[in-house]
């Protein structure tokens, strides 16, 4: 061992005490004879002090910042103590010591508050993880694994390891493949995620399976996504859906408990995929908040089992609610006093492209029980108040409304609100809300592949209550643009989301475990029996030996920790991350290889 | 929850109870009007009884093998108990029943003693699973782990997951590579093992890195190798050997304590590799009997350091040994009264081409002193019982001895030994020894591509007192036939194996962590400097920052799990494991993918 102690240890209690240290130079300062050095390490910062003993050796061999040191010294009590370590009160007085290796200038400063840009840090990612602020992400993430591998294991689940070279079965996201030297013109391909093999192992009795899971998706990379990412994958046997939801609002709030101290006692909020569509216009919406929607105007065929408020509206004469089919509101606390530049600073973002509006409305409400509407052409002030009390206004609150398309404009008025909640400060980084959002639609229709397509997977379950639908119907569709008359429009999944703060932390469902049904599934999709045994026939095949009724859930475990740290971004929470084109840059992978590899593969290039 | 019980729970305290139980039927056995079934699930066997009452019903709905079954029912005492397994004294006498689902009849019977062939087994592995077998290998695996898990954690280890997706730098094995569809013609490469990126962790001040992680290796699959396999990897900064013998003879015990009920309290043994070779004439040897080598000749040029036994054989006119090479003799125990049927037997096995022998020689020391060899023409008997004794031998006891050239006889004579422990019972299933064998050769000369390869790996350090012969001498052999004449055939590696039993089961080596060493490793391996940089450049810019002494261990985590099992056998012991081709039959994988996958790769095939 290069030392006796680490740089975060020592107390004024150790003070006399002869000790090793080795570690990073932090910063070296000299006052006159003397010389200060910080010297860091994984646990901390320790000061060091070279008396004028050491002057001559300390010339002959200088030290620089993130050389590596070993001291041999005595720990002695610190005339000027700081209290913003806890090491802040002692300090070792060197009588040996060894410079182990030495560091050229580093490209940048290795503090919290780095001057290093993103792609420099990127490429000296070794340099960056020495950061505390990167760090503590580690550590962070390190401490959601292990919590999350106790909860697992004290509640009878065994980590199973399954494969990385599987086989392609492209559905949904592209996958990567490998291409099979011993198997020539075959390729094996790495997993989207392990969900045929966990289902598989429910198939062979192995009831609690867990695994934290490395997963690839060979995607057109968006902001924050990554090739390869990391997912808590579960599942159950003999569960029913509150089975796994109990199962695993538990793991979560033990993570909360565990790794951030957070006492999550409150039941996890339970709302249907067309609630929270309805009341948030968003599948994943953030409840740290109120400001719940008024649906004043909706389409015929959506949210058949929901109340109008129509009458709230008609009849005025408005064209740009007459026209809309979709007009819905929200009430924003406190800013009826907003000023005319503030409303057409709203009305100019809803009007850009992301969020295409044609223009906002609004009602303020103002203190003294008047109303003001950009609509006092049309609505006077009763029809007005009764807007606004049906949005849950009160004195002093603004009334936002959008008119449009459903779909737009629902996705719209969810943007509006959370953007809101963040002006008012109503989405705070240290308050964290759960919730389920249960039993979304089964499918959607690709109108461009006229398919339906699993808007969870195609092992997904419908609702007990739907299977007798989904058997007895041809999924095929004549028309294409009357798809929403299909009995499979309404088939509701059994499946179920974990939201946190607005964030979809984890997705599940309780699978289908009848070959039948599955055999059904498939052909909805558009699979026909050929491509089913091509891809699938393992799983039709095990269904036949007695599959039991089961179902899991997957974490997005690098967002998880993300959240938990506070961080939109999931890279600050991976060592070694890829860049947005898919490149490690500081490895310069991926890059070209050999042409012996190439021909070994009996493959070549066949580019433009 | 399809229940309230498990089927492994229920004991004579529970009778009255009302349970729900789930699982499996094993067995159906019918008595006139009454119907016992043996239901299973992973928790154990539980006896269902279904009476009189419900005949009709099952009439109905007969029960098959593997049928999914769901039953309530009543806590009864068994008028005849089953003293072989934990739920024997009781059944559950059935008040009603639901087949969840249906089985056909499976492949093969899911009994310890299945009659289904390995390639059946391998196609229906999710049957295979379902086998007591099977199970409890599955089980040992994640008990393995956790306790791994458990004692890294306590030593403050960090579990750091590293990319999947990396550069391919083929330098000993063979990459899987995965082709880039964003970055067309570029690669990806699948990792060996994590080495530089646990080495980039310590470089990076993460001081205590593992990770159970999967690791691939396109190889020519010997039996019992896996393209994708598991490894324990570990690594630590400011250590020397010593430390990390210590922390990881620890993990070892650790397992044996918390798996199997072992206290492994003695100290593990060190053993230079020479003394292994020297000794037992193997660089892992199986270490629970003794039959020691004795060295009677060897050449000059091999472990310069050892004694010589060249006066026992020469000057005989004996030609075999005269002739040879290498003269080494073990002394089996109990074994003189061999008859000369079985003294031929043996003498057959050594020339078996595996062996490849010319011949064996003995020396039966016959219990009432007087000495019978196959070499009496050269040896009189004060001649031979000087051999004997020499060789450890008592009276009752065979000497065997090989002759020939240094390392075939050398190999030749530990297979014999390993043979002869296996045929005396002293190579026990169930005893477990441990040994480090320590200090390997750094480099091995491969004659074929006239050029150093590293024993280890390129990133192994040479021992501290051979820094500078590796620094100061030009790697470059102008003779290739004289390579031991070089220097570097004497520089000996900072390494360490751990060997269980008689097999590798983890090795490890202190890093090089200083550039200048680094790039003259890499020069000795025959990499220009612009390979250097293409292959490395990131790890040696790292050694440029501060990189700290450190030095690590990988075990193969799919072996250590298969000798604790006491099988020999990986694949035993992976839930989903591929065929000597490395295919997944059960998948049939891998497989051809679209033409579609092929055009947006930008490959194609290039099949002869």
């Amino acid at each position: 061992m290069f030392r006796t102690i680490t740089c975060g240890e020592l107390r004024i209690a150790d003070i006399s005490k002869e000790v090793v240290l080795a570690g990073w130079v932090q910063t070296v300062r000299k006052f006159g004879s003397i010389t200060f050095v910080d010297m860091r390490d994984r646990y901390g910062i320790t000061q060091l002090l070279f008396d004028e003993t050491l002057n001559q050796q300390l010339d002959d061999n200088p030290l620089g910042r993130e050389y590596v040191l070993q001291v041999k010294g005595i720990v002695s009590e610190r005339s000027n103590k700081n209290k913003n370590i806890p090491t802040g009160d002692i300090e070792v007085l060197v009588k040996e010591f060894s410079i182990l290796n030495r560091s050229i200038t580093p490209p940048f400063t290795i503090q919290d508050d780095t001057d290093g840009g993103d792609d420099l840090r990127m490429k000296y990612r070794y340099l960056d993880l020495r950061r505390n602020a990167v760090k503590k992400n580690i550590e962070l993430r390190y401490a959601v694994n292990r919590a999350t591998r106790d909860y697992m294991h004290q509640n009878g689940f065994m980590d199973i390891e399954t494969p990385f070279l599987i086989k392609s079965t492209p559905e949904g996201a592209r996958d990567f493949v490998v291409p099979s030297r011993m198997n020539p013109g075959a390729f094996y391909a790495l997993p989207q995620s392990p969900q045929t093999f966990k289902q598989l192992l429910m198939v062979s009795g192995y009831d609690r399976y867990y695994q934290i899971v490395k997963c690839f998706r060979d995607e057109d990379l968006r902001a924050d996504r990554q090739p390869e990412f990391t997912q808590i994958d579960c599942e159950m046997a003999f569960v029913e859906q509150d089975d796994v939801l109990n199962m695993f609002e538990g793991l979560i709030k033990f993570i909360f408990n565990t790794v951030k101290g957070i006492d999550y006692s409150e039941q996890v909020q339970r709302m249907s995929w067309e609630d929270a569509m309805w009341v948030y216009g968003n599948d994943k919406p953030d409840i740290r908040f109120g400001m719940k929607l008024l649906n004043l105007k909706c389409p015929g065929h959506v949210f058949t089992g929901k109340g109008r408020n129509n009458l709230l509206i008609d009849g005025a004469g408005f064209g740009v609610f007459d026209d809309a089919e979709t007009v819905v509101a929200i009430s924003v606390p406190g800013c009826a006093d907003y000023s005319r530049k503030q409303t057409d600073e709203l009305t100019e973002w809803v009007k850009r492209p992301q969020i295409g509006m044609k223009g906002l409305a609004f009602i303020k409400c103002n203190t003294d029980g008047s109303f003001k509407s950009s609509m006092d052409k049309f609505y006077d002030g009763e029809r007005l108040k009764a807007i606004a009390e049906a949005a849950g206004a009160n004195a002093g609150d603004i009334v936002l409304i959008l008119a449009g398309s459903e779909e737009r404009t629902r996705k719209a008025i969810s943007e509006l609100r959370l953007d809101m909640g963040r002006r008012l400060g109503l989405r705070k980084e240290d308050e964290f809300k759960l919730l389920w959002v249960l039993d979304c639609p089964l499918f959607e229709y690709a109108e461009d592949e006229k398919r339906w397509v699993a808007r969870h997977h195609p092992f997904t379950s419908p609702k007990p209550s739907d299977i007798d639908t989904m058997i007895n119907n041809n999924p095929v569709i004549e028309n294409a643009a009357e798809y929403l008359k299909h009995p499979y429009a309404n088939i509701k999944a059994n499946a179920y989301d974990m939201v946190l703060n607005g964030n979809e932390i984890g997705g599940g469902s309780i699978r289908i475990y009848q070959k039948e049904l599955q055999q059904k599934m498939f052909q909805a999709l558009g699979m026909d029996e050929a491509e089913q045994l091509h891809k699938f026939g393992f799983l039709l095949g095990a269904f036949e030996y007695g599959a039991p009724p089961h179902g899991g859930i997957a974490f997005g475990f690098d967002r998880l920790c993300a959240i938990l740290g506070g961080s939109e971004s999931i890279r600050d929470f991976i060592a070694f991350p890829k860049n947005n084109s898919g490149r490690d840059v500081m490895l310069d992978a991926p890059s070209t290889i050999d042409q012996k590899q190439l021909d070994e593969l009996q493959i070549k290039l066949n580019l433009d």
